[in-house]
């Protein structure tokens, strides 16, 4: 059976202003945007079991390809069965195509047309990734979404810097996009090799996204999209390069002036992002999808959010509260401790208050997507009276 | 009310050559015995939540009076609950009276009749343990039982510094004891202060337990069995200052002449044991309880516990192993993912292989008490032959 477009479909319910609802269907579930993505680095949401991640709602992992390639090697994630039963997630799962991160880790680096020379972060080794091994390796890990390799210009790129960077994701996104379809057209045929099988299993079907780069630069992100639209049907589309230093308003800026031209039909994943005020704001901006290490990473580090903005657990304050985390919240975290005992487990640096607060942060995201779903449903203007008021109390001053 | 000791109750069902099986009733449940109790040092058990114990099939969880004394000290405990309320654990709690503590920890320490001045491992301050205050502290925590505060000598003590710590442990008993009836006496005239009835709630009861001490002479132990149960009369006992150093035989030596003096219907609780090998030596020699970190130590470090004996996840023989990690267990690690990935997690240094190795080694050693229960109840011989095999197959050449 080929496949084909209509197995990954996207259809929107409500539009709210700028912004939509819709379900996303992949082989291995539907996932109903916006929606955040939790990101499982090394096939793991750190400090989350794949049942707190269903606990916490999650109907979609990220995991990345160049920390899978170095470790355990997608090889090994193929022997034991892909990347699905590998890290027993059994919903859908997008793999980042390692673009990002060996553009943004320390250490050596050389970029030319054909890909990119790094060091492992692992063991030191040089390796390289291009885009015909992004997306091998995408393809052996096994996941319903694999994003194409891109060229990733820092922050802040001037003009030159970012066209150059755009030219050559342009030109890796064709190398990308003829490799996976070989992939999928030898897998079809049944010719595909040993790992290819034992990794996927016979249901195995896989789409690649594209990304668009550009920097902050309004007319190069608009070509971008452009040219990306001209190279094929896309299943879904990838807003990357944003959120990586630049000023909010740039990032605003660029989302508003890709937001009338790009397919309505089409899911729009903004990488990378986020905070929660980021994502109220790029939702009313059109965008369905997200994935970031905030609320994990925040989580680690002691730091919840709450409707009230966020509170750092750690804090004296907190020492005899026996109140819950979030009162609001139905998270395990909330539900059955109080923030006297949340602290003591920070103070005392316990496990279990890293995975609590983990839990509850990313529980926490994904809620905020559901009532901007239900906001959205109740049609227009409903979204953006409920930013407001979401945002009053987000960022309202004098609390912890 | 009166706190009578009948509602510390211990029915022995059945026994087996020196082993038996009870049933000890304690205000927040029953517990089947032999038991091992998982130890919450600072209130929680490492890297497990009370959902994680529960589904291990934890019946008692051990927390430390020392630890929660010095962080975050028993009255915010108290203040926020008890500890029962603290941890979110509803089933019985047994806390210990912070004299191993404070005998093993390392820096300053002055020990006279009056008590123990120490060094906080916190913030360094200087702290004093009495007799009545290890008593006072463990009943503002409110667990189901308390430990009677006690010198311990260190492994290998001579006889001299045995008879001296022993005759202190048998003064400080006499101190423990009479503090705790007064507590319990106020209480049930209704004159205890805020913070115990903040702590414990309307249907508080506690226990005290006294520890038996003398090291490893022979001579010793029996005569302060003798004297601690001129003192009293128990619902418990627990062997104390074995398992710290002395050759094993030594400690088998200790139970065996203790086993047939111990009042049979009082439950025996072996201190800080330990490791599966000794759990079953113990129960052959008439111990009903257990507590010790090996299994969450352990786990941590990525040793497993197995029928096969201890396997180190992070041995590359596993590398693409795609079997359990022990296939006859029921735990979440062993029913959810494969060798492979959790040698991955522990390569990797992820918190959730913490998490899943310790469960497992809990799970192990609560399904091996369970094991040791069924064969007890097959009546004489049954557990002797039940002890071969299972020492046959743990201590088997040749496996990982």
């Amino acid at each position: 059976m080929p496949v084909t477009d209509h197995e990954f479909q996207f259809i929107v319910h409500a539009t709210s202003g700028g912004a939509r609802t819709g379900t996303l269907t992949l082989p291995h579930g539907t996932v109903e945007t916006p929606v955040f993505m939790p990101v499982g680095t090394q096939g793991t949401v750190k400090a989350l079991s794949p049942a707190d991640l269903k606990s916490a709602g999650a109907a979609i992992v990220l995991a990345n390809t160049y920390h899978l390639h170095v470790r355990p090697g997608e090889e090994v994630v193929a022997q034991l069965g892909g990347l699905h039963r590998f890290m027993a997630w059994d919903r859908p799962l997008l793999t980042d195509s390692g673009g990002f991160q060996v553009f943004s880790l320390a250490g050596f680096r050389r970029v030319d047309d054909d890909g990119v020379e790094f060091q492992s972060h692992v063991d030191g080794g040089r390796r390289t990734l291009t885009p015909e091994r992004a997306t091998e390796i995408q393809w052996t890990l096994g996941a319903d979404i694999a994003m194409a390799f891109d060229h990733v210009a820092p922050g802040g790129a001037d003009l030159a810097a970012s066209r150059d960077a755009l030219e050559r994701t342009l030109r890796w996104l064709q190398r990308c996009s003829r490799r996976h379809g070989e992939l999928t057209e030898r897998w079809n045929d049944g010719q595909t090799g040993r790992s290819f099988q034992l990794s996927n299993g016979p249901s195995f079907r896989q789409t690649l996204w594209p990304i668009l780069q550009g920097g902050t630069h309004r007319a190069l992100r608009e070509e971008a999209l452009q040219r990306v639209l001209e190279m094929g049907s896309w299943t879904g589309l990838a807003i990357g390069g944003l959120s990586v230093g630049e000023p909010k308003p740039k990032m605003y800026e660029v989302l508003e002036a890709l937001a009338p031209r790009l397919p309505p039909a089409v899911p729009r994943y903004l990488m990378g992002v986020g905070f929660p005020e980021d994502l109220v704001a790029a939702v009313e901006r059109g965008v369905d999808m997200f994935d970031c290490v905030a609320p994990t990473r925040n989580g680690r580090n002691g730091t919840a959010f709450t409707p009230e903005g966020p509170l750092n657990i750690r804090n004296a304050a907190f020492r005899t509260d026996a109140s819950p985390l979030d009162p609001t919240c139905d998270c395990e975290a909330c539900t059955t401790y109080s923030r006297g005992y949340l602290r003591h487990l920070f103070v005392a640096e316990e496990l279990l208050g890293l995975r609590l607060l983990s839990l509850h942060n990313v529980r926490y995201l994904i809620r905020l997507a559901e009532a901007m779903r239900a906001a959205i449903r109740k049609g227009e203007g409903a979204l953006a009276a409920w930013a407001d008021d979401w945002r009053r109390r987000y960022t309202q001053p004098g609390t912890a």
